[in-house]
């Protein structure tokens, strides 16, 4: 069988983040939407649902306007498992469009957090971010990216604070900074004790400065090399969280 | 000093695949384009050449017209090393632009090689590769990465073939091929004996048919699961590549 197929998961998935023990629940007006306006589903259809923080049901529409879609969860199913690590990406902002790559690829790699950050040399300053709901955009990106993966846990990605900022937060996770093949040779993850938690903090293309390697430095974070050739800033979250994982066994 | 800060490479790099021992060369015509023109060097300037096989110079323009630029070698400087394994990336071919991305990302991790097939389920046909360009297209992205990530290796890009003629190959390459979450537990690259050269097969979103399977089972080749997470097709060769590299330490 030559040319394009696509494979649709059995049940369409939505995102349910209030459903509650009662079992009964809302739809988001987006999700909604879909259901009723692009799937052309009603009452009786079969979906999953999932609440964001692990829990995924097969469910029933019981109600469907437009708008407004009740559903009832029957029986719980096995979404994607979630890695044995709790990763915290510290991603320093990029241009344009590359940060919603970033978010979309992260929560498919697994990543529990995901906390914006701007370094020095970040392409964006903070103002930026002020009144453009990106943060928003990036929290549906993140749930589209968990639906497609088949996970039920959807990733929090927090409004982007500077880096100064993020160092003064006390934080009980192994803190593993990426750092430039220009930067020196690096440790790799598989020399760093296996701990519960990362904040894997990825940098700016133009690397960090030196004064921020010394407040990493003293922050107790240990710095990664992977490889020898210069990863570009948006692809570097996947490569570094695969890295992690496979040295840790914990994917 | 926040805002936008970009840091160029002390050198421009560009790309001399006749590069002889004789140490003096002319630049093709897009590369001498970029120099003259986009950059707006002439004679007397400095620059980095590498040859494509893993030989980078810093070199000198000695002639720059608009379309003829002739420079000579003065010194060999050290590239982005190499990985410690040989991959060749045997890819299922992606629609629209997403092939693109994973050549360019694939030659950032460091393969050597890149062999796009079509699978069952691939989304493209091979007949659509027939008077396109999209091979030299995918070579010239090559180059550019190369160039980006400071290797000296351009991967040589093939022509798509079909996975069943890709199958009838001798190679003596570790097989070694990426399975979905739905496909049941495969095996970590950890597992693997290491070996000096990898064919690393990821196919298409639909997965592979069961015949597909049958046929990888016979060529001896192992089946690696990374996690239970399901990773988009474009997405899957930089998790699997930093995998590998990880877990054999090859990076």
């Amino acid at each position: 069988v030559h040319g394009a197929l696509t494979i649709e998961p059995v049940r369409p998935r939505f995102y349910l983040p209030s459903l509650d023990a009662s079992g009964v629940g809302e739809l988001g007006e987006d999700e909604a939407g879909h259901l009723t306006r692009v799937l052309r589903r009603g009452a009786g259809a079969e979906i999953d649902v999932f609440d964001g923080r692990g829990r995924m049901f097969r469910a029933r529409v019981v109600e469907a306007e437009r708008t407004r879609v009740v559903v009832r969860a029957e029986e719980p199913v096995a979404a994607a498992p979630e890695p044995a690590v709790q990763v915290t990406l510290v991603m320093s902002v990029l241009k344009g469009d590359k940060m919603d790559a970033v978010v979309r690829d992260a929560t498919m790699m697994g990543v529990s957090v995901v906390q914006p950050v701007v370094a020095a040399r970040s392409e964006v300053a903070l103002a930026a971010f002020g009144r453009a709901g990106r943060v928003s955009r990036w929290q549906r990106i993140a749930v589209a990216s968990a639906k497609q993966c088949g996970r039920a846990v959807v990733p929090i990605v927090h409004a982007p604070v500077t880096l100064p900022d993020w160092m003064t937060r006390a934080s009980a996770a192994t803190v593993l900074v990426l750092s430039e093949p220009s930067a020196g040779p690096g440790r790799s993850f598989g020399e760093v004790a296996r701990g519960q938690a990362v904040d894997l903090v990825i940098g700016p293309e133009g690397g960090w400065t030196p004064e921020e390697q010394c407040q990493f430095s003293e922050k107790g974070a240990c710095f990664i090399a992977l490889g020898g050739r210069t990863l570009r800033a948006d692809a570097a979250p996947v490569a570094a969280i695969a890295a992690l994982f496979e040295a840790w066994q914990a994917w």
